[in-house]
C-alpha cells in the first residue's frame, strides 16, 4: 500500500488507559464564562436560564452516554462519573474526556434558543475544557463530590450575599468585597437577614445545592443495601453474561433521566438509591 | 475554610504536560459518522456541504486559537498542529484536546443550518473526540501529514470507483466490492475511465486532495529560506520579548485563515510558506 | 549563574507519580538467570543457596525501607509492597523502583559470597529489572500475592516433575517434556508418587509457598480485627501527630523482619497480621 | 489454569514506553553520599579513588548495554545516553532505568574492594536511584550534557576554594562559607592564586572536567561529517539489513571503551566522533 512509508507515525500515539477499579470523574467548565455572561447580560449571582441550559446539555450527555451513573453541576461545570467497573473506549482518557465535552458542548448550542428565545447565540461560542480524574475508592468518589457541592454552597452564599449588597444595598462591587472580607457563613447569613430580611435558607434549591442528573428507578429503604461493602468487594470487571448486560442496558435505556437539586453528602442521598454505586440497574418505579 | 476537609481530593489529579520541543497534533474524528451520514443521507461518495461545513468549523477553531499553525482535513477528521514552541494551557493534554473538540463542535452545530438549511439538525447530535500526539522532529510532523493526505487520496479513489460502480454501473454494494478486491489505483483509474469516461484528475481538488487551513502571508520564492534548519536549531522555548510577542499576536489576529486544497506532501508548499515552520508571522499579502 | 544557558533542560523531565491511596507493588525480576544460573551450576529444579541469597537481599532491601510492608519472592523474582497511604519519595515511579532495584542488587552482590563461599563471582554480574504497579482495593493487592503465590505452586510442581523425570528417570528434556505435556496437577503428583515414591506434599515449604519477608510482631486472633474495613476507609493519607509517627518508626525499626513460607492466599495469614494493612505497627512479641 | 482467577491483577500494569525518536538520558545519582562518604573518610573535596570505582561500574554498564552511546559522569552521579534510534527493551523508562541502576550498583559493589582495598564495604550499602528523560533534538541533548559539564566545572572550583581555606588556611567551615558568599569564578581563581599559589588550571583534569565513557573509534577530521544534519534526518528507526545489524553488533563488542576527562561542550568533542550521535560504528583505530 502506497500509505506504508508514513504509517511508522502511528507509533508515537502514546496509550492512555486509565488504571482500572477506580471511578472516573470527567470534570467540565465553561471558557472564559466570566466574560461570556457578561456578554448576553445574565442575571446575577445566577441566572437561572443558563443553569437550566447546563442541566440539559447534561442530561443529553447522560442519556447518550449511558456509562454515566451520576452527574453533578453547579455554575458552569459539570462533573460525570463513570462507574469503576467501567470499560467504556477503553477507558482511554481522551477519548473520554473528549467525547463527554463534544457532547456537552454540541447540546448546549443546540438548545442555546430553548433556554434564551431571546438572544441570538454568535461568535465566538461558548466552549468548554475537561480533564479526567481516578477515585480509588468509593469514600474518595464521595469526599470528590462533597467537595464539589461544599464549593457550590461557599460561592453561593458569597455571591448572593456579595450581589444583594449591590443590588438592593447600592454599594459598588469594591464596598460590597470590603464588607465581606473575613466574614464568615453566619455573618453572610445575618447580613442577609438583619438587612435585607432575606431568609438565605428560602433561596431557590438549585442555586443552593447545585444540580444531579441520574437515572431514576424506585428509592429503597436505608440500611436494606450495603452498597459500599458490595462495591469494594468487585476487584475485577465482573464477568456478566451477555444476556445480562443486554438487559441491565434496556433498563438504563428505559429509565427516565431526573435532574434534581439534592444533599449529596450526606449518606441519605445514596443510601437511598443503591443503583448508582452498584451499577446494577433498580426496579423502574410505578407511575403514580 | 469548610472546605478543607474534601479538598485532598485534587490530589489526585495528575500532570498530563506534553513533551516541550515537540510538535503536537490534536486529531478529531466523528463519532458514528456512517451512521450520521446515512440519517442526513448525504451524497456519496463526497457530500460537499458536509465537507464545507467541517471546514468551516475547522476554521472557527484557527481563529479562535491563534496558537494553531495549520490544519488539515479529510472526511470526517480533522488534525490541528500547534508548534513545537507552543505553550498555550502549558501543554496539558486534556486541556488542548478538550478545548479544541469544543469548539470545533460548538461551530459544526452552530453553522448546520448555514451548509444544510433544509435539514433539521435533530438528536442525537454529531460529536467528535480528539487525541493528542507528539512528534519531536520536523520531518516526523511532516510525514504525518503526508499520511492523512496519502490516505485521503487512496480512500478517495476506492470511494469515487466504489459508488460509481454503484451509481452509475448498476452493480449492488457486494458486486462493487468484488470488482474492487486485489485493484491497485491504475486498475482503478482504468475502471472509471475506460467504463465510464471519467478521468479521476478532473476530480475536484477537495475530494481528492483534503482541505489545508492556514493563516495566509505573502508567499516567498522556494529556497530563499532554510527553515528545516532554522526550526531545528530552536532549543528552547525561545525567549521573545512582550513587544515582539504582542507584534506577532495582532499579526495573525489580523492575518486572513484560508481553506485550500492543496498537495501538502511536495517541499513546495512549505518552502512557500516558511511561516508555518518559523511560527513567526509572514508579510500581509498586498491587496489586488 | 554561568548555568542558565542550559538549564531549561530541567524542563524535559516528567512528573512520574502514583496515584494515591492504591497500593504499590514493586515487582523486580532477575535478567538472563537461565544462563546465570549455568555458569553457576546451581541445583535443579530448586538452588536453595539461591533462593536463601535472595531472601538475604529482600529482608536488607526491607531494612533499609522501612516504608515497605511486606515482600514475597519466588525464583528470580521478588514483590515489594508499598501501603496505600506511603508517601515516600512522593510515590515517584522511578525513584521507588530504582531505589529498590539498586538495593536489592547492592546486597546480592555483596552477600554472594556469603551463599556461594566456594563460587567466585565474575562479570557479566546478575541484574535486576523492576516496574511498579498501582492496585486500588485491598482485593487487587491479595488477588495479586495469591496470583504470585499460585504461580509458585504450578512452576514448582512443573520443575519437580520435569526435573525428576530426568534426574531419576532418566529421561532427556525431551522425554519429560513429552511426558507432561497436557497433564493436570493430580497426574504430577501421580507421577511423582507412584513412579518414584515422592510425596510432593512433603517438598521443602520454601520451594513450595515461596518466601514471606515482613516485620513480625505479636500475632492476634482473627476475627477480632476487621482490617479491610478499616483499610478501605482510609480515603487519604491520615494526618497523624509527629510523635506519633517517630513512635512508629522506632517500633519499625526495632521490629525483627522474618522470612517465612507460608500460606498467603487464604485469609488466616492477613487476620492474624492486622499490622500489615493496617500501617500500624503491633506489639512486640514477648521473648521466650 | 488454576491460575486464571488472579490473573486478571496484569491488567493493572500501564505501558511506560518513551516516545519515539528521542534522546533518552538516564541519570543516576547516589543516595545519601554525603553520609557515606563520611563513614569511609572520602578526601575531600575529591576522592580520586570514589571517582574511579565510579568510572569503573559506567564502564561496566557500557560494556554490558551495547544501546548505550555515551555516559558522562560527575561526583556521584551519571548520565548514560540512548541513541533517539534505540529500541532497547519497547523503550519502556522502567526497564530501561532499572537496568541500568542495577547493572551500575552490582558492579559498583562489587569492585569495591579494588578501589579501596583497605575500606571493608558494610551495611547500609551505598546505592543509587535514576530516572529517564527524553530530549528531542540534538540540541537539546548537547544542551543536557554541556549543563551536567558546567555543573561539574562550577561546583569543583566552589569546592576545591572551599576545602583548600580550610585545609590550607585553617578556616572552619562557617568562615569559609562566608568568605566564599557571593563570590564569582574569578574571585574563586583569584583567592586560589594569591593566597595559596594554586592555578586552577592546573587541577586535575577528571575533576575540573568529569569524566566520559564511550567507545571509541579512528577520529576523523572535523567538518568532513554533517551529523548534525544527518540527525535530525532520522525520521523513524532506520530499517537495517539483519547482517548490517549483526556486523554493527561485532564492531561494538570489539571496539574499546575509553573513559576520558574531555570537554563536551565545545562542538570540536562531537565532530571529531560522528559515531557517537550517527550510532554508526566508526573504523577501529590502529594499533600503535
Amino acid at each position: 500500500m502506497a500509505n506504508s512509508k508514513f504509517e511508522y507515525v502511528k507509533q508515537f500515539e502514546q496509550p492512555d488507559q486509565l488504571l482500572p477499579n477506580t471511578w472516573i470523574v470527567v470534570r467540565i467548565d465553561g471558557r472564559g464564562f466570566t466574560k461570556f455572561s457578561a456578554k448576553y447580560s445574565w442575571e446575577k449571582p445566577n441566572d437561572k436560564r443558563a443553569l437550566d441550559l447546563m442541566n440539559a446539555a447534561a442530561r443529553a450527555v447522560v442519556t447518550d452516554l449511558p456509562d454515566i451513573t451520576i452527574a453533578y453541576g453547579v455554575s458552569d461545570e459539570f462533573s460525570f462519573v463513570l462507574h469503576k467497573t467501567c470499560t467504556l473506549f477503553e477507558r482511554r482518557a481522551s477519548k473520554l474526556v473528549s467525547t463527554i465535552v463534544s457532547t456537552f458542548t454540541g447540546h448546549y448550542i443546540y438548545l442555546w434558543s430553548t433556554y434564551f428565545p431571546d438572544m441570538l447565540l454568535s461568535p465566538p461560542l461558548p466552549s468548554f475544557d475537561g480533564r479526567a480524574v481516578c477515585y480509588p475508592s468509593l469514600q474518595n468518589l464521595r469526599d470528590y463530590m462533597s467537595w464539589r457541592q461544599v464549593d457550590c454552597h461557599v460561592n453561593n452564599l458569597y455571591n448572593t450575599t456579595f450581589w444583594t449588597l449591590i443590588q438592593l444595598g447600592g454599594m459598588d462591587t469594591t464596598e460590597a468585597e470590603k464588607t465581606l472580607n473575613g466574614t464568615f457563613s453566619a455573618d453572610k447569613n445575618e447580613i442577609l437577614f438583619s438587612k435585607f430580611s432575606i431568609n438565605y435558607n428560602n433561596e431557590p434549591e438549585i442555586f443552593k445545592k447545585g444540580s444531579v442528573v441520574f437515572r431514576d428507578y424506585e428509592l429503597v429503604e436505608p440500611g436494606t443495601h450495603n452498597v459500599a461493602v458490595e462495591v469494594d468487594n468487585i476487584a475485577e470487571p465482573v464477568q456478566q453474561s451477555k444476556s445480562q448486560l443486554e438487559n441491565d442496558k434496556k433498563k438504563r435505556a428505559k429509565a427516565r433521566i431526573v435532574v434534581e437539586h439534592l444533599d449529596i453528602i450526606k449518606d441519605d442521598f445514596w443510601d437511598r438509591r443503591p443503583w448508582l454505586l452498584s451499577n446494577k440497574p433498580g426496579k423502574t418505579p410505578k407511575q403514580p
